[in-house]
């Protein structure tokens, strides 16, 4: 059947191989076709220069750490260059990244033109602070405030660009809402300045209440966040009762009332706008796809193929470590009949197939059974892998950790404690040799033995600064107390593997997994905010308030240093050490103004407008995505249960054999599994197709966005022979319009 | 074509508009079929019956005001006569609803065991606390804390009852997480206990820090509530900045990665429970229409069909309340050929038509114009109401309304500010008149005109409130504090009209009134919470805490009078009136504690286990409501856009030339638009259709609940013939079992 005929180019192979990545990992970059170019792309798309950027963008933003007002003090001569270096390193990235796309594209998507934008910037302002330094002149670095536009801006954080464009598509709305809010916040404080002025109420500190607009409308505002809840409301509720429920009203209408109306607003817009993005997405994978095939395919009767030879190259380019077995698995898939080609309708599913994760499961030999099979093979090692096996090996482990935790809960004088401290650390190392010597070590440590990890890290950490402790102890006669705090909250982590063992609790863990790629899109967001606030905080209040030790005998050690600050709530909760002193310290204050408490007790004029902005920044992302992205997957995830896909993977699986019962295996179950199996291998001498040495599995459905998950909803409404618009109308698709072209017109071709 | 034949008797026409009712209204009673049983059961549905015991259920929870420890005392001979009528009511009631229901299904329903329980627990306790009382013995009135129970388990209050229920199938699940929770915040304190506790640290209040583990672990539960937020750092962070990783870890953990995952679990027994339970109430709906086309049904031709007689009947009998011209409408939609019948398929949506608000506009001429019609269609007269119908009208009215903020926003104390006052009164009360005199009266008082209403009331209301108030300064010289802070409060609302004025607030206002179904059911909850909590709290608490105002000469008057609280932060901060005294006094600190902010400063031990407990119950039901059922119905309405039976109504709507543009119609443009039409009457002489005078239009997508919306959803599933199980079979359906048959077997018949 198979005739190896002209065939394709290697170039051609080269090219379609690009297409097929890009398909898979959902790039939407028009790159130039020539050869040298998708050399160059793929190099661009290098895990090394990826990682390399991520690095580099790091390294930028932490330079905060080291530049006045620094945390740890660097010379400004070490920290310019580092800068100097790592713009460059920006900018070569930008001309890479130019080199194999079209002209006119480049220099239409915005992001490119901000890289730009902002290392100009960068070097003129590092330029004229360096001259003014020079000659004794102290200048703002105000150009620090655009290192997170590298963040936003390349490519690799796509995921974060797109949460910054929806944010900004949502704003008009927001803004009406907005406005809504602050009418009703100032209808509220007239109606406050109305009822309350006149009556000389006094605060709990003795200062008038209620008698200034502006300072009711910022004390109401604090009583959105709820920070101030009771205390605002206490003179005019002693004055008479009644009046709580002007303040009950306040709270209804303005924090849940609103805050509704706000994730509603913000839910319309994401309906409007994401469909079609995620659209426009679909259909650049298709015609990404289509391209690739059209590379490659060869006439085969009456319709185009790729040959089997070419696919299998296709997919070693692609995705260079997967194993042979999982290619023919993928194969086996996509030929369903055997035919020894791969028909269009199969080659366009091939970026989802290898989207999927695939375990494989190679059923090894423990190396000691290779090394020393009689030894290994012997009785007595044979009843000790039984044990470790049993049930009851982890119930005994279970109760060591319960009673390790009452030793740890007693106190630590007693000799004796410290002793038994020893024997657990002696038995958990006991117990993971034990494993190790049961288990395949390969497979114990694997990538998703995510516990296994865990446990191993810990002990043998706990050990090191254990053994570090004693010894600093015994020799030096000195407690280094960062060692011992190590010490104790490595000792403390420990217990946390008792959730592991217990049934109900992996479950509740796996659901927790779920949501750590939203945590990821999250913080990365935060980390955005949070850097150009605590810059911008570190200008205007740097050394306005300071922290003096208990004892200090300065002047107004106990106003932080502030005379304002005299009687102050801040002083008095000796605040002093939440300042914008340095750059670790912002975070620190930004960390707290997120979690919203007491806020408010901060003295001056234009740092409420700093701290009102920042409140309403963060209230809109942690809206945007604790709320929407995180648990609209969830509702997603129910209307699609299955993609069919993902079920063509596991039938295939099953037919051939190969398979492991599905998603949530316990970890323990998985090796008893493989281990039966090779017990079977061990018996019948390897006849079965599990004679491969093989066994697949299909990762639990971790990993998945809304995002991802919408774009394979949509997907599944293209039907199979529409191809899709031409990338130029896919990259010049409004936001707004709908399908392009009527479908039907399109499955005519 | 028709035939009046044999018929049905009055009984089956009452019966099936018995069952037509349950349908429309979701109700799942299976009450009894004989004649006397139905006149009952519609006794038994009518609204004078249902508010009834509304009213009573509310008079029995507000019985807590008057009863010792009471806001407004009354004697206690007063207060159990009025609880013993409200019990006798309930009884009535039951034993109203037992007369309909079968017996077996009565007994059946624990619903009605909790009513049958909760009504002898009442008058046992109160019988022995009325003996005890004449012997001079002090006990405690337990059995009010089953109150609640009463507006839970009466059938009319089906959402709540359902709520309960969805958050007690969710208890287990949640109870892991919640035991994970635990786990990882007794992890934690115990690190805080290892790192912090023997480093000698002192609060802000020189008290000892982080030495008691208790104390530690409520502590830290504080801060998962972010109440204590900095403070409970600060001492740990002044000792060395990188405890603060501590911390931050731990809120990241316990409050956002928890507060996600907890999230997640709800919605995932959402998902489990939810659908099926759907499907119970959706196979209801339709048995109950199929029971109601057997009665009715007579033959023609080869199929069976309900006469137009027959189906006008019914709906008169259903829906009363409709005018003759809706029912003409319903009928066209359901006769779509108008063949003088109606068929099964379209009777069957009978139940969802009746739903679907359809606004009947009646265009009437203007009482004056049929008064005085040469007065009224004078030049002046018509060049007066063009005046008003002209958007500079509005505008005029913007104007005065924001020179009013402004004047009220000045001091009140000149004369001629007051003077202002009486001159903007007139000019609103002149705008209303000028309204009505363009406008037809009941057009302009119509049900769905929300703010015409509020304008004119809140005018009357502030007409009549400044009068009283001039009247008493004039004669009496007495300034009564009440109706001035009314009149203050009055006046600021008014300003609210300014919001109705501006397209895009008035969308958003559309948006907000879509959510209060989910507020109401989310109310109900909150109630039933807040009333065991209280009385609860009123048993424990009372008296412990007392409050004497500023001035004061009792012993402790600055300890709240108890000892314990001197130096406390609660007495520090004048929270003295924060206190469980009373039933009201309850509710506000009940409220505050929902607010979550500063509830940890309270200071015994077993009140600490009573705040947990609440706490945990509000996080629930917040959880469960204000996310899930809102923001879902968001989504739901996503994947199914419009109901096919909206549609057709509309479609015939518009067909029939009755039309008016549907939804979000401004009421300015839908009066413009009524009088174009009443115009072109005048003109044409009402040859159109529009000459019946009546417009019809759909009322825009109000009250909307996920449960409404996820049935329709599956009542789209079911085919048309599909007749669903008989009743024995869905009452008797598990809520986990999936379609009792399968659709295909039913199909069939």
């Amino acid at each position: 059947i198979s005739s190896h005929a002209v065939s394709c180019s290697p170039q051609d192979l080269l090219l379609a191989a690009a297409f097929v990545s890009d398909a898979q990992y959902n790039r939407n970059i028009p790159f130039k076709t020539s050869p040298e170019a998708v050399r160059l792309y793929r190099l661009y798309n290098h895990w090394v220069m990826r990682r390399a950027t991520y690095f580099f963008i790091f390294l930028n933003l932490s330079l905060a750490l080291f530049e006045e007002p620094a945390v740890y003090p660097l010379p400004f001569l070490a920290t310019s260059v580092l800068e100097v270096l790592c713009l460059l390193v920006f900018l070569g990235r930008l001309i890479h990244f130019a080199k194999v796309t079209l002209h006119n594209v480049f220099w239409k998507d915005t992001k490119n033109i901000c890289i730009v934008v902002a290392i100009l910037l960068s070097l003129t302002d590092l330029a004229v602070y360096g001259v003014l330094r020079l000659y004794g002149v102290r200048s703002i670095r105000w150009s620090r405030i655009v290192r997170p536009v590298f963040l936003i801006n390349f490519a690799e954080s796509r995921q974060i660009r797109r949460a910054f464009r929806s944010i900004r598509n949502t704003l008009p709305e927001i803004t009406y809402v907005f406005l809504l809010f602050m009418f009703s916040l100032l209808m509220f404080s007239l109606m406050a300045l109305k009822l309350f002025g006149e009556r000389n109420l006094q605060t709990a500190e003795g200062l008038p209440y209620f008698r200034n607009y502006l300072e009711i409308v910022f004390d109401l505002y604090v009583l959105v966040t709820t920070a101030n809840s009771p205390d605002v409301m206490m003179p005019a509720f002693d004055f008479s009762s009644w009046y709580a429920l002007f303040f009950i009203a306040f709270v209804i209408v303005n924090t849940y009332i609103f805050m509704s109306l706000f994730l509603a607003v913000v839910y319309n817009n994401y309906k409007k706008h994401l469909k079609n993005e995620i659209r426009k997405l679909a259909y650049m994978k298709r015609r990404k796809m289509v391209e690739a095939f059209n590379l490659l395919k060869e006439q085969e009767g009456e319709q185009f193929v790729v040959k089997e030879a070419q696919w299998k190259q296709l997919v070693k380019l692609v995705a260079p470590d997967t194993s042979s077995s999982h290619r023919e698995l993928l194969l086996r898939i996509s030929d369903d009949e055997q035919k020894g080609f791969v028909d269009k309708k199969s080659f366009v599913q091939l970026a989802d197939l290898l989207n999927i994760q695939v375990v494989t499961l190679r059923i090894r030999r423990h190396p000691l059974a290779r090394w020393a099979p009689a030894l290994y093979g012997s009785a007595p090692s044979r009843l000790l892998r039984g044990a470790v096996r049993h049930r009851a090996f982890v119930w005994t482990y279970d109760a060591i950790i319960l009673i390790n935790a009452i030793f740890i809960a007693l106190d630590e004088e007693s000799p004796y404690i410290s002793y038994a401290e020893w024997v657990f650390l002696a038995l958990y190392i006991i117990e993971i040799l034990l494993k190790v010597y049961t288990y395949e070590p390969r497979e114990f440590f694997g990538k998703t033995q995510f516990w296994n990890w865990f446990d191993t890290l810990i002990i043998f950490a706990a050990l090191t600064a254990t053994i570090l402790n004693a010894t600093l102890q015994s020799t030096m006669k000195y407690n280094s107390q960062q060692i011992l705090d190590i010490v104790f909250i490595l000792r403390v982590l420990r217990l946390i593997r008792i959730v592991d063992s217990i049934q109900r609790f992996q479950v509740i863990m796996n659901t927790l997994i779920n949501i750590v790629p939203t945590m990821l899109t999250f913080g990365g967001l935060t980390l955005v905010v949070y850097c150009v606030f605590a810059i911008i905080g570190m200008e205007l209040f740097h050394g306005k308030i300071q922290y003096f030790p208990a004892n200090s005998n300065a002047p107004h050690a106990l106003e932080c240093g502030n005379p304002a600050l005299k009687d102050s709530l801040f002083a008095r909760g000796r605040y002093c050490k939440n300042n914008f002193n340095d750059f670790a310290s912002s975070f620190i204050v930004l960390m707290e103004l997120t979690v919203v408490n007491q806020w408010h007790d901060i003295p001056c004029g234009p740092a409420k407008l700093y701290f009102i902005a920042f409140h309403i920044v963060m209230v809109i992302i942690i809206v945007k995505y604790v709320f929407w992205d995180d648990f609209l997957s969830f509702f997603v995830e129910y209307s699609l249960e299955k993609s069919e896909v993902e079920t063509a993977i596991e039938q295939k699986i099953q037919e051939l054999g190969m398979g492991v019962q599905e998603d949530e295996l316990q970890q323990e179950q998985l090796l008893d599994n493989m281990e039966s199996v090779e017990h079977e291998l061990e018996g019948e001498g390897g006849m079965k197709a599990q004679s491969k040495g093989l066994v697949f599995k299909i990762a639990s459905k971790r990993y998945r966005t809304v995002d991802a998950l919408l774009q394979r909803m949509f997907e599944a409404e293209i039907p199979l022979e529409d191809e899709g618009p031409s990338f130029e109308e896919i990259l010049n698709l409004s936001p707004s319009s709908a399908v392009p072209r009527s479908p039907s017109s399109e499955s005519a071709a």
